[in-house]
């Protein structure tokens, strides 16, 4: 790691890579070997390794623990899971959800695979998640659902959201990928709207490796999304609905039980990345990090910096080929914004969106190498280089 | 492991149980734990989870290598395999797919879902295959799919089935669930049809914990399917379609690296299962092995017995309830035919279908516990209390 002195040093101009292996968005956390060894050993010797297991069972106790929910139900991906929840929803075909566009492609992808249609929401300039007046401009007797994000864990404005659930009769589910760990209130995310849905993915705070987890205080649905994790059976012989797999296998249930026994741990570290990139990053005119409010425990999994072109002197997109160029593969997020994305782009002209907000923050939002894992004398280095490239924007930006 | 000298040593008549734990169809195999964690190992130290990871391509590779063909993508499981296949094909709404009912629930609960409908074709005596004569007489103007599946990894009549593929211009689907290892002659199954779906759920003879293939030679079904496995990004901010997570964890694909390293010990012991039973049941009257046709390098994954009730002096569903009691849980397959199956019956009305070999099937086959992890005095033990049952079988059936 050669700091740059001059502006011929940058690697897009030539210079050396800044690292010679990329730096991510999200390097996975790893728990301690020994501790996913022992959880896995109790899955070998028994020979079971999916179908209900042992850990999968054990997972899914700890978790409604920790969330105060009745159910817990972990499948393969996040995805799978609100796939499930969509289908015990039975909702009417061409029937629309609200979402935000300033969120994950997935649940967009989703929708339209099962034949409804996403209607795009603006989010608050400030929380960056869905607006709730914005969603309630939106419900027409068509809506069958909302599904807003709680966009880098923040909390969503929860309580405007179930009123407006309450008042309208829709049901409200939370795309709660980024928020293990965070509370609203006195409440653990987890134990709002109908459901809420989490990633367990390997870049995610709490990780499976792969898998997804719906946390419901509904009984009727906890039993349905049972049977349509894994086929519809209720018995050996019996299949009462046209089920999935959306099974978690009982390895993914040992990852996810180890990275739950050290979650403290990971939050800590992770507190003290965005911390490191806090006093690394003052002062640079422009470069704004998104503050977590200590009130909602946040997991400080994300680090998130808008950029304001005009007083940084150079646009997001260039600093983000400078940092590529470094090895340094920081993120324009959501980019360019669900609506402009390919597959979404044919619902435009029959609603055409108006999400200055949305687009406001697709062109400012950088992430930036963040996460547990993350080496702290890597982020020093990547904040040296942000300022050195703030300090000479107009003379990089005149020649990038 | 007390033999039963009388009919009342018998669990169902108060008797002590054969066997203190179940004794379940397929024990999934383990291969040497080292195997797998040196694998593991490699994931672990680079903490690459998932997404495409390096043992994910190690693992299609030696599959490509398997199977000849020129792709194979490996996904979560294969219900989700046979989703994105669905997914790439863009059926019609309301398309025809011809399939066995006697198979496993997961294709016809996934058509529906699709929005496509079941049409189920009845299997040959012989192979319990899906025969291609029925198969030719329910294509229509609205088939727009065939999927056979090769039961108990007996090669379906592949030729005739092609051949009805190639006059009719509808695509040809193999459901290679069982399949892992067959060859249909000189060629591996994995190279017929347009794509081959295989399992590797922990119960199938090669396994990934959870998991499933997706062979083909077709290069535009495969970029298509490659996109729609990670929710169709074809670049960091790029989405060319509405795509799913049907990825494979690398945790997964170091469990099917290690498992294939061992698959020869792996059939060879599934084999000598096979031969015990074959000793053990011989010349018990009514019950028959199916026999696999070693030209066909059958991976003896399943002993399949077919009991004929006059014979045997007892039907089929009293020898199991003996069984289960016993803590032999052998199993009715497919039972009852997913015809039969709750979210398959609507369509008996609008199709009544007159499935005689497969109602045949599903009411005289037995799956016995088997595979390559299972003890072989059990399989003894097993076989002399079918003996047992068999000799007092008119005794037993008055009092059942």
């Amino acid at each position: 790691m050669t700091p740059k002195r001059r502006v011929d040093n940058l690697a897009l101009f030539g210079g050396e890579r800044l690292f010679s292996e990329p730096r991510h968005v999200n390097k996975p956390n790893s728990p301690p070997r020994e501790l996913f060894d022992r959880y896995l050993d109790t899955a070998w010797s028994a020979a079971w390794f999916s179908n209900d297991g042992p850990l999968l069972r054990r997972f899914e106790a700890r978790l409604c623990e920790q969330f105060d929910v009745r159910h817990c139900i972990v499948t393969c991906n996040a995805t799978a899971a609100l796939d499930i929840v969509l289908q015990a929803l039975r909702l009417p075909p061409g029937g629309e959800v609200i979402l935000p566009s300033y969120t994950f492609v997935s649940t967009a992808n989703l929708l339209r695979l099962a034949g409804l249609k996403p209607v795009f929401c603006d989010i608050a300039a400030d929380s960056m998640n869905a607006d709730p007046e914005q969603c309630a401009r939106l419900i027409s007797s068509d809506t069958v659902a909302i599904i807003p994000t709680h966009v880098w864990g923040v909390p969503c404005d929860i309580d405007a959201l179930e009123a407006l659930s309450d008042q309208s009769g829709v049901p409200l589910l939370f795309d709660a990928a980024h928020a293990y760990g965070a509370v609203h209130g006195t409440r653990r995310i987890g134990g709002f709207g109908l459901a809420e849905i989490f990633s367990l993915h390997a870049t995610k705070a709490l990780h499976a490796f792969e898998g997804g987890i719906i946390a419901t205080d509904d009984d009727a649905l906890a039993d349905d999304l049972r049977l349509r994790r894994n086929f519809g059976f209720s018995g050996n012989d019996q299949v009462d609905l046209p089920g999935v797999n959306a099974k978690m296998s009982e390895a993914h249930a040992a990852m996810g039980l180890a990275n739950l026994d050290v979650f403290a741990r990971t939050i800590a570290a992770s507190r003290l990345c965005h911390e490191t990139y806090e006093q690394g990053l003052r002062g640079i005119p422009g470069l704004v990090l998104r503050m977590p409010d200590p009130a909602s425990q946040p997991n400080y999994h994300y680090v998130v910096a808008e950029l304001d072109a005009q007083q940084f002197g150079m646009d997001r997109d260039t600093l983000t080929r400078l940092l590529f160029a470094e090895n340094i593969w920081a993120r324009r997020y959501f980019y360019p914004g669900v609506h402009r994305m390919t597959p979404h782009l044919p619902l435009a002209p029959q609603a055409p969106v108006s999400l200055p907000q949305t687009e406001r923050a697709c062109n400012r939002v950088l992430v930036l190498p963040a996460g547990a894992a993350i080496d702290l004398d890597d982020v020093r280095a990547i904040c040296t280089l942000l300022r050195f490239i703030s300090e000479n924007a107009a003379v990089i930006a005149g020649r990038s």
